[in-house]
């Protein structure tokens, strides 16, 4: 083993060796020098090349490529193989095949084809991290243990047998008396009451909607039963490689919606996600900046690895662009400005065959005498200027909570509006404050909320006590905290919290909302300052201030947006989805009431400004000029990209970036 | 037992009392008499708590309850409660869940989970039954048997083998032989020709198109299955409780259409519906009158209960608006125009937990002091204060022709034109007529049609030859008789009635159709009055004045409209969707011709106006200003909403309902 | 037997007597004989009529109607009657029942419930084939083998376990070894690798994208599995009915892209196609044409048979419009210009019940007394008039190349862009040179290019090495090749072809281009001339003439067309959709350098005009004006459907037609 690389940014990605003839290996080392590669991952999907039979193992081309890699002085993140099973296994076992709610059968084929709850799955699993934990824990190539791969992109929910009676042992486990589960789900309705646990089953397909709770637990069900075959996993390589550091890599997505990385972040030794563009998000650009400051949260402020995203197009959208020149070092150093110390790609390689071979690459098809291979070299060289910044954190007086948890529950069946996504108010609030200079960090009810100045709550239909509990310390501690609609609305069993919406939240804001109104797709309401769409309520001011009140619908004359001093700080309310204006209108009052300056003074509109500040104090803004025009901004100190001095004011042209080691 | 409440209109709805702690109990009954609530629905879906295992029953909690019903003179429809079976039944029996076309178990874990023609279902809700009957009949609180819930609501249809050979066996008692379904269904084609009647399948997943009639017959093979059940529940209700009425609560919705109600209608001892607005209906208030009408035809024209509505949002739909203030009384009175006696809501008080806990109720989560509460008792103040209109009858002299078989048949496989929806054409007269003044009844075909001046035969593809000549009768009576395009195409056996369309009604209205020409989404032709979409085609007068001719598209030349005297009526012919100027200029050529004048004189259009007579001769006009502004009417009486005479002039506010006692 | 009718075009349809009673048969053959209907197809869906129990035969009505066949001198294309296996066949055998990937049976109940691998199906079908030969070898009436009937238009693919071990099988004798099948899927990722054939499954459900080779390779398996069905009938006939022609239906048509039928042409005695407008192509009768021109090309050139069209609509739309007066005509008349010398349609009668009750026949539901059968009998006078034509070629200097296999691959999964549908560029060209009177052949990679001075290679993405040598080949022979973006990408096995796309052409194009940059639906790029939209790409011109540059978006200075020139011929690129104008000029050039003349000179643009040849040298031409207003030519001769001689100058009202006998 070998330390991972240190005082740098680590830059490389996922290397997979067995697609291609040893003769091509020589030349890929060769060229990873040329790029400034400092580390791959190998083996995510090589279980078929590693255990051809059960329990016949070959490794002598892993060996190969280990040392090669050692011998070029790349770091190696060592897959334990166990991504995706091999045909021998599924064709053995099909009883280990995941189910659809229907029943279908996921068969092998493509990848990930196992179902979470499979002891057969989870025991050929550890044979081999067994196997490769003990070969390679002494290599000198290996700086890092990553197991599995993208846990649950595919192969959750499953609803098999299996399932179904590994989900009783969960709910045993939770409830301990069928009694308790019956009150935690309501099932006094619809006939639903359980007389014994053994009655229980997945939310399989069902006539119509299925008990809410049932849903939820199910999601935890899921979330829990992966990240115990991690632990399985992690406790064989804590036993047999001791010292490696060892991460899984995240998919911190807005799409991907599966797991709890809450529970998860803390068996990490390091946060590692994969992030990629989805070119139909409204804003693709400030959705990634808004997962990065996720990935930060669950890192709780810690520096954390960008284990994948690309140098270019993906292959699983309907339709998947390039990315323009100047693009991938863009996003690169977005990640980077929100705590990123590695910059990884998937893959190194175009592959020529297979489900992934129109997936962009650090060599692409055309080769490496390619603009792209020219632009994947640069962008090596911009991650050694940038080699100071490792180990800094990033600085934010703004949080923005989320939970997944409560975002289940919000996607829940038979709720009052599909059109209310969770994640939009989140990422809206987050990219206005980005397009004022400000940074907003994104974590979770749970975290530890002192430092904040400012805390926004949207959407937060699902909160605990005492996490409510927390929100309202902080306002009363002095923070500035702004709830949005549909927050506060049940408990963590999901049941409604009576009285008037929004139960948490009733008395920290001073009001009543007595019924929700949502607006129909297309509809709006007209505010005494802008205009809604999507949700409007009867709500009235009890103990706080009108901001705005609706003022047509059936709702006019109801309270849209209210404020209330809480001791030293304040608690507002948003009813609404507000027009751009109006929303932005709100957040200058929150940030000017709670204090909070743009990372940089006099700022343009538009440039996003993160600041990375090192234990020694050295700090380092990095800009990016999301307008379309030329900017010009006030700082002061050297940008490491260009290695100029700035000479107090520096002009980014549209689309650029800079990274200013200031003072 | 104990009569239902005389004299007044019934108001209250579904209570669920298991969902909450008996503390609660005691409140609901003191709000239930603050609000007016003069029966509830009980046990609906109670068979997990009344049986909690095979014959074990604990009936305590409802005896408590029936108890307090009585107390506080609250008349009990007492559920049969085998709406949704227990947990503990399906586990046992799973071979009772019903099954999808593509064989997919519908599993537990929502409501309704059990097939059709499951006999294991049958002996257990049987069972449940006789012991809810024996222990109940005497209770001083019951009034009135409600068997099961919302019939085929979600569990139709099923496509298990058990009902697969329940079809065979219902096809045995149809058609006899093997050769009398062959030619019923046509079997000649795509090699089909059963040679075993054991051959027959449901209507599974198929590679293609299905045999029309196969489906057809699977439709009244699941209608006539659930009505079994029924009628399986009511003898032994008939056997332990006589004297007691019994009734199911249908749900006359546009979009429900799995059972043929008018079978079911005559084995209600009173005629009870579910009805709920849709909110992306083109006119949701029209509709909602309209199948009031459609309920008033199943009850033969005597009163009616509306068993459940909702005080404000759903939770089915994607997107679940509240209901504006005065909404709720608006709805509740045009079902009562429609020939109401009841006014029911789902439910009591709004669940806290489970799938239905974002429907609205009586008493809201927010509770008792709210503002929808406070409407709830106002609503009982007005239900009592239209007491005196129980058991009148509505007036009408218009009928629209409706049957369910026939919408099946023109739902079916493979026809000229999906965007023929079979209830489209029937709304739009029902509410061009409503605009006018005029109240239509919706009828079946074999309903006595002798008293109407003007028949609306919309979409009627699919007639019997008796039903056929009842309508030509009863044009040869003096009626007007209107038939819209896509009338008597086919024969009870779905076959097509040869020698020019539309077969059965070609020598009525002296046409003849030779070939239909659909217009896809969008296109339209122009008429010598007006215009055209959905349907055209080349339409010749052969024995009919022709009234307007297509004058742009391939059908040009050809009749739109024709017009022909039969005896005393007249016989006319609509082979378009016109604009809806044209279709009014239509119906006022047909009102005039039929003599038909408003329920009052010079009323403003948009103005609805349902006259109930009482037997003894007293009248009362109940209005509803569904125009955006105020309007005034002629009307001489005191309205019994507001308690003041109008003096023969009434003014009403946009929205606003008035119910005139007249004289 | 008897021949089939000779220099004439054949007129007639499928006839299916089994669903009229006797009486109707005598009306049938006297309203042929009115028709002027020279060939009926008898028997396609009588199995289980011709075998009511397995191995007992009912031949007496088909013995009925071949008789009256013979008496009125109508030539039988008699069917095997296999196309839809009886129930009683299905009932014994479910096994023999082919499922979806998910699992899912595709029940009988419609027609073609049969798995194509299936021995019980096979063996039941070649049963009664040898039956039905033996029986009506003889018969006078037989003209033609029609065996089963639009293969694979509703049961491929299947994914049950019999399908599996004979596509196991298939790939044995494909690959060999399982190391052979490694190597072409490109196992090496996701863990695919199989150690033994016995591992490989169909493409079943999986939890996300398949292998795309595997995929491929299931498309050929059925493909191919289907034609050994074709040929298994075959050989039974060349056994038992030697020198009676054999055919099996085609579809083509856009939307059926199941069959591989330039594997199947080459085994039919005749091709024969059905070929149905689709109401929401962008240009159904564009559509048309071009698969008249596919046909031909399956056809070798050779005379073919257009087996089934409607006179009027169809059924199987959401919409189904009718043909307008004169349409059917227009049609047909395009097929016999494209080469058809039959003109076949589904059906005789119009069914009364059944599926295809909505579909249009020669004698519709109004009867014989009605415009449509008028129409018919004036369409059998044309195929009288034109029968001089019968065995004449089409001329043509163009050829569009088109391939199923790369049809397969480019609809594969995980692609750059699902907007790239591969026929729409050869639609688009072929269209574009027809609205300039050019006529183009539509022919597979592998045909024989020498003729054409121009061709045409849209969207070939796989392309196989000697194919690229042929048409690099026809380039240096002097032609004008024209290559479309997305071409020459990958090999027979889908695997990429390295250095820069586009890999196949790239040394013939003189062009590299390094990466895709696929464009959002609705986003489009300017050119240096006109627009373009769905793709872009960063393309250099290496040794080539740049004739087009992107002018905006990231590709800007990119060439997007260009032009080399290869010994007497040229090679041109086209990297984008362009708009119709810019696409015209481009088409324009290409036809000038190509030295092509429209079929007649000076001929007004969008009058479509397709030449046929006798052998002994006279020569036809087809013209239809598709413009909205008459059109003057100049051609000599007579018009065989006026009868008129031109004088040197013919117009055509809009949508008019002629065919001129020219000289």
């Amino acid at each position: 083993m070998r330390a991972w690389p240190k005082g740098r940014l680590a830059y490389g990605g996922d290397y997979n060796p067995e697609q291609w003839p040893r003769s091509v290996w020589r030349e890929d080392v060769d060229l990873m020098q040329r790029a400034g590669v400092s580390f791959v991952t190998l083996g995510v999907f090589s279980w078929s090349w590693l255990e051809p039979h059960k329990g016949e193992y070959d490794f002598g081309w892993l060996d190969e490529v280990m040392d090669l890699m050692a011998q070029a002085d790349i770091a190696v993140d060592l897959a334990t193989a166990t991504a995706s099973p091999p045909p021998w296994l599924t064709t053995a076992y099909p009883e280990m095949l995941p189910r659809t709610a229907d029943g279908v059968v996921m068969w092998p084929g493509s990848r990930q084809s196992w179902c979470p709850s499979s002891p057969i799955f989870a025991e050929a699993a550890r044979a081999l991290v067994t196997q490769i934990a003990q070969r390679y824990h002494e290599h000198p190539a290996l700086a890092m243990w990553h197991i599995s791969n993208e846990y649950a992109c595919h192969n959750l929910p499953c609803y098999c047998d299996t399932c179904a009676a590994a989900f009783r042992a969960w709910l045993r486990r939770r409830y301990g008396s069928v009694d308790a589960l019956n009150d935690a789900w309501g099932t006094a309705f619809w006939s639903q009451r359980y007389t014994d646990l053994e009655q229980v089953l997945p939310p399989r397909r069902t006539p119509t909607f299925h008990n809410p709770t049932h849903v939820l637990d199910y999601h935890r069900f899921g979330s829990d039963t992966l990240l115990d075959h991690f632990l399985g996993e992690k406790a064989i390589l804590a036993d047999l490689s001791p010292g490696v550091p060892v991460t899984t890599n995240f998919m911190t997505m807005t799409q991907f919606r599966l797991l709890d990385y809450q529970s998860w972040a803390p068996h990490q030794d390091v946060v590692s996600t994969d992030h990629y563009r989805v070119a139909t998000l409204p804003d693709p650009v400030a959705e990634l900046s808004f997962q990065g400051a996720v990935t930060r949260g669950l890192a709780n402020g810690a520096p954390w690895m960008l284990m994948e995203h690309s140098t270019s197009a993906v292959n699983w959208q309907p339709v998947n662009p390039a990315k323009a020149p100047g693009e991938t070092l863009r996003d690169s150093l977005l990640h980077v400005a929100n705590g990123a110390d590695t910059i990884g790609f998937f893959q190194w390689r175009a592959s020529r065959a297979g489900a992934e071979k129109w997936h962009s690459a650090l060599v692409p098809h055309a080769g490496p005498e390619s603009a792209r291979f020219a632009e994947v070299c640069r962008l090596g060289a911009a991650a050694a200027a940038l080699g100071e910044l490792a180990g800094s954190r990033v600085e934010a007086q703004v949080a923005i909570l989320l939970d997944t948890q409560a975002l289940w529950a919000a996607s829940g069946p038979a709720m009052p509006s599909t059109a209310v996504d969770y994640p939009e108010m989140a990422q809206r609030v987050h990219r206005a404050l980005r397009d004022k200079g400000i940074t907003a960090d994104v974590v979770h009810p749970s975290a530890d909320l002192s430092a904040y100045r400012l805390i926004v709550v949207p959407t937060l239909y699902l909160v605990t006590d005492d996490h409510a509990a927390a929100i309202a310390a902080a306002a009363a501690g002095g923070a500035q905290v702004l709830v949005t609609y549909f927050s506060g609305i049940v408990d963590e069993h999901d049941h409604v919290r009576l009285g008037g919406y929004p139960g948490a939240f009733r008395d920290l804001l001073g009001i009543v909302v007595e019924e929700f109104d949502p607006l129909l797709p297309g509809a709006g309401v007209d505010l005494s300052r802008g205009h809604g769409t999507i949700w409007s309520e009867w709500c009235r001011a009890v103990d706080a201030e009108v901001v705005a009140t609706y003022t047509s619908g059936p709702c006019a004359g109801s309270a849209a947006m209210t404020r209330r001093t809480v001791g030293e700080g304040g608690a507002w309310y948003l009813g609404t989805m507000p027009d751009e204006a109006t929303f932005d209108g709100l957040l200058n009052a929150l940030v000017a009431a709670a204090g909070i300056a743009a990372a940089l003074p006099g700022l343009p509109s538009g440039v996003e400004a993160i600041r990375r500040r090192a234990a020694d104090g050295r700090s380092w803004v990095a800009l990016v000029n999301h307008t379309d025009a030329p900017a010009t901004m006030a700082v002061s100190g050297v940008d490491l990209l260009s290695g100029h001095a700035t000479d107090g004011s520096l002009t980014l042209p549209r689309g650029g970036v800079a990274v200013v080691r200031e003072g």
